[in-house]
């Protein structure tokens, strides 16, 4: 009734899906992350599931956008949802501005003083914020409209970068909507406002709902792979709820616990007494650093995942 | 040059500041309790201070409703940011329906289908929503301003609310703003969204950012206290960026971890390297349930806190 | 079916049982301290329940120490079980040597070259391990028989100490059983091997064993209080192993997360499945910091919490 | 002076190690595996380095015995500290009986009265605990001397078993000491305490210390490879402090956290104000689950690691 336990066997040469293979045999982390990467493939060679992508945490200064984007050309990603953060910091690197590793071990208050801001281990000039400034006020905001949604102030932005490796850029190429829900909550934000200052100007909040809901309407399935909780999460759930549908797989990467009751450390399984997901929908949490399963997921997954075999 | 761990001796009938001034010999977070409300208590006293209160989580629904809403009754909160979540929540409260004590140990297909909706150890009818979208389509939207700004609509809602113990009514009452980011990630922006459907209306995300920075301009002294991290935490710490001020003190408290990146758990030093909390600013990060320290620090700094002999 | 959530009222004054009985209404974190507390109610009020401590964790160096002597004092506990380090700990303030409030924001090589020792935000001279040392090997080992069993130890230990506030002494005095199964992983370990180097001289790790089995055997009921999990949780649930017996009641205080598989995060429930605690006994794990939860609820135990009326 | 952040390429059939590399320009956790991954190389390249590998955890029925048992057979690992439950489970394993791979979401009270007991999701028959019994008190107790030392209990049944995945018989076979110190704390300990119940035997705690000393002294230099916390952390580390030496390299691979002051969370950088890290040692902790990244780490240490250009 119950399998085995099959302890992983680490070969040399070993490939990524080999490994994900392994843990598939595993339990506690590696157990989930082999769960993971099956609902992920399932998820992606299901022709009928628009797949939802919810990103939040500062996976961009870590060095993730490149895992982001390539899933985004592949065609893995139908829908993103962000925070404002993720998209600053695209900006930033795709404007040619890199994030620099630093530690978390230092005096803040020197930091400060030498102009760098930290996130964790990441550094950046604060002079970053004011070449991105001038990228906003002269090449984005006198463009847009007088009135955009979110999702089209995204689209704007994605339009008008060069890097292949923004998230944005590729979002706009590969016509997926990014959708951002906080984001006055950011940089970006901040700089919307000092633009409407002297301009006619307004971002509203509501624009582009019909838009996710529409897409929600249209999907005969849906997926959804979470990276951290937060806005992203909880919007993306919550798009299912306007439809007589729900979702039929879902993936979430999270260091959050239960326990306290915040959306972004809930089970997956509590999301079902919502209706967001289904009564036999295919979902997985996986408790640990997203900086480390995220890629190992998408990598295992872009493999056929031949089993290693093991006794 | 280092003060001896001074041991806390539990008595009998103790109060709450007591058991307070007894975590101020101790360590870990028992020593961290004590230093947030040594710096909350510094905050109410500085009559120059601007309060800030940041409140993410589900706090709400898990029985803290009143404690925020006696705090800004109490004049000890100046300015509120908070989520879609906890708005939804403190309605749904004020218009008569009660969260009920469930608990997490439950079968949520089975939930489901009894139409109970699951917050951790939270339950709550499915019908809830149906008595909130008539509430808010009824007696709320149609009588709002073709445009507005979330702040406004925080404003709207309370001044349509009867209970005394709602957050929303009391930030009304007392002319204490309350900004929400994200709220259409809610189940009001949901019902926002299906009354344009109808009727022409936008919420401006970045009308009420001139109010938040008057406020920050005018402020000779500011003090932030989050409850859980997310966009609250982000959105405070951001309205110093425009101006030449920085927050003079800071509680957080958090279940959150730094090691993952994100901002919710990065620590308060972090945000000194970025100049949002002064180099000089008192600031402590309580790691532990906030449904445990929040009354715990709001108890304590109600009374004077004659310390407890302890040897 | 389900009660309401009552939403705690902070008031003036308010004493310790007070804000726990606030709690009961409550969720998450708050809601599972009341229960906490009422568990520790009734084990003690249970005159035929044998109540098992474990202390793990560095609760001595926070400052926790005299909660525990003086719930041994009172007679709240009748079986001990903890780490090496609480005991070394708890011998070091007992003969004068005081732990110092320190900072976790430190270098630690400049520490190491300063000849203080670390532990979170508590410094402690490296010298008090030569006083400690020379105590030991002048008071202790040489008064022991030549093989002890490691309760014996402690036992020996708790005689010749004169604080009327360390642990090992008051367990002397009321003839409390300290067991500490990794006695050796301890400086205390490390002093014994010293000695041995030029005494006969064996500690069996065995020994203690049936004293405490026997212990369990006359035990009508038993009640066990984890601080932390470790050792002493896992050596006090397979203490119920070899009886036909099991738990009544179980309380654990932790940060510890059962996703990792690891006994110490693990839920009591888990621990039902081995039959260590009982099918029907009263359970409940708090997660959060155990340096504030364990003084609450003790002191909200010491009264006999006359509910606030909340509505 | 900081080099720039190289945000990780995710390519087809892709290598462990290539991930690793990939890792290398990251942040956060991705950043600390590539760090991890660097220093387990380099403790193995050098030859004059004693490698301690501290297994804490349930890893053995998680499905890591493999893991560390080809580690063993590699002569990566010197000498090993251990848990009694990872003993205990890797005998279960090794005389035939399997875990399970069962369900963290379930019923322990009818798992109990199918007499399963569950680790987080691993399942696994009571009655193993018989077949256990049999075959120490068969094969095992009756074979020893009166009085043994923890390090020749392990060696005892290494040397008995002949499953060749067994980390105790690898362990015997390369003739890498295992030390145990809570031995006791275990179905191993219980076992031997029914055996000591009509036959004259005894463990002696400190028996095994001279040699784990001896082995400190020899070395030239040390390095410790941690998986979790608890005992065996702490053993290792203290090992050292007889020596005028410490360890030049150390790996922790965690999902404990600094703040409450427990060792299992502690950062090594404490160890380094005790004197048990060096000054100029290569250290890193890796918050994420170890099931996850212990065989990451282990899989990519073992080849070249050809870096893959990212851009």
């Amino acid at each position: 009734m119950f399998d085995p336990i099959r302890a992983i066997d680490i070969v040399e040469e070993m490939s990524v899906a080999d490994l994900v293979s392994g843990f598939s045999g595993c339990a506690f982390g590696a157990g989930r992350i082999a769960t993971a990467c099956e609902i992920y493939r399932e998820m992606l060679e299901d022709s009928d599931c628009l797949v939802f992508f919810g990103l939040a945490g500062a996976m961009v200064p870590a060095g993730m956008r490149k895992v982001v984007s390539s899933e985004i050309k592949a065609g893995n990603i139908d829908v993103l949802v962000t925070t404002g953060a993720n998209i600053v910091h695209d900006v930033i690197e795709a404007i040619g501005l890199p994030h620099l590793k630093g530690t978390e071990v230092v005096d803040d208050v020197k930091l400060y003083k030498s102009k760098i801001n930290r996130i964790y281990d990441v550094f950046l000039p604060e002079s970053y914020f004011s070449n991105l400034e001038e990228w906003l006020q002269g090449e984005v905001f006198p463009n847009l409209p007088q009135a955009v949604s979110i999702r089209e102030l995204c689209s704007a932005i994605g339009e008008r970068l060069e890097d292949p490796h923004s998230i944005l850029k590729c979002a706009f190429d590969a016509e997926v909507p990014v959708f951002c829900p906080a984001v006055q909550d950011s940089i970006i934000g901040l700089q919307a406002w000092l633009y409407k200052q002297s301009n006619s100007f307004t971002i509203d909040a509501l624009a582009d709902m019909q838009e996710l809901i529409d897409l929600c309407y249209e999907a005969k399935r849906a997926g959804a792979f979470f990276v951290g909780g937060g806005v992203p999460k909880n919007f993306i759930l919550q798009s299912m709820l306007l439809t007589p549908k729900d979702f039929d797989y879902a993936i979430q990467l999270t260091m959050d616990r239960p326990e306290t009751g915040g959306l972004s450390g809930a089970t997956l399984d509590e999301a079902r007494s919502w209706g967001k997901i289904g009564e036999n929908a295919k979902s997985v949490t996986v408790y640990s650093d997203a900086t480390i399963t995220l890629p190992l997921i998408v990598a295992a997954a872009k493999d056929g995942g031949k089993r290693v075999p093991t006794s």
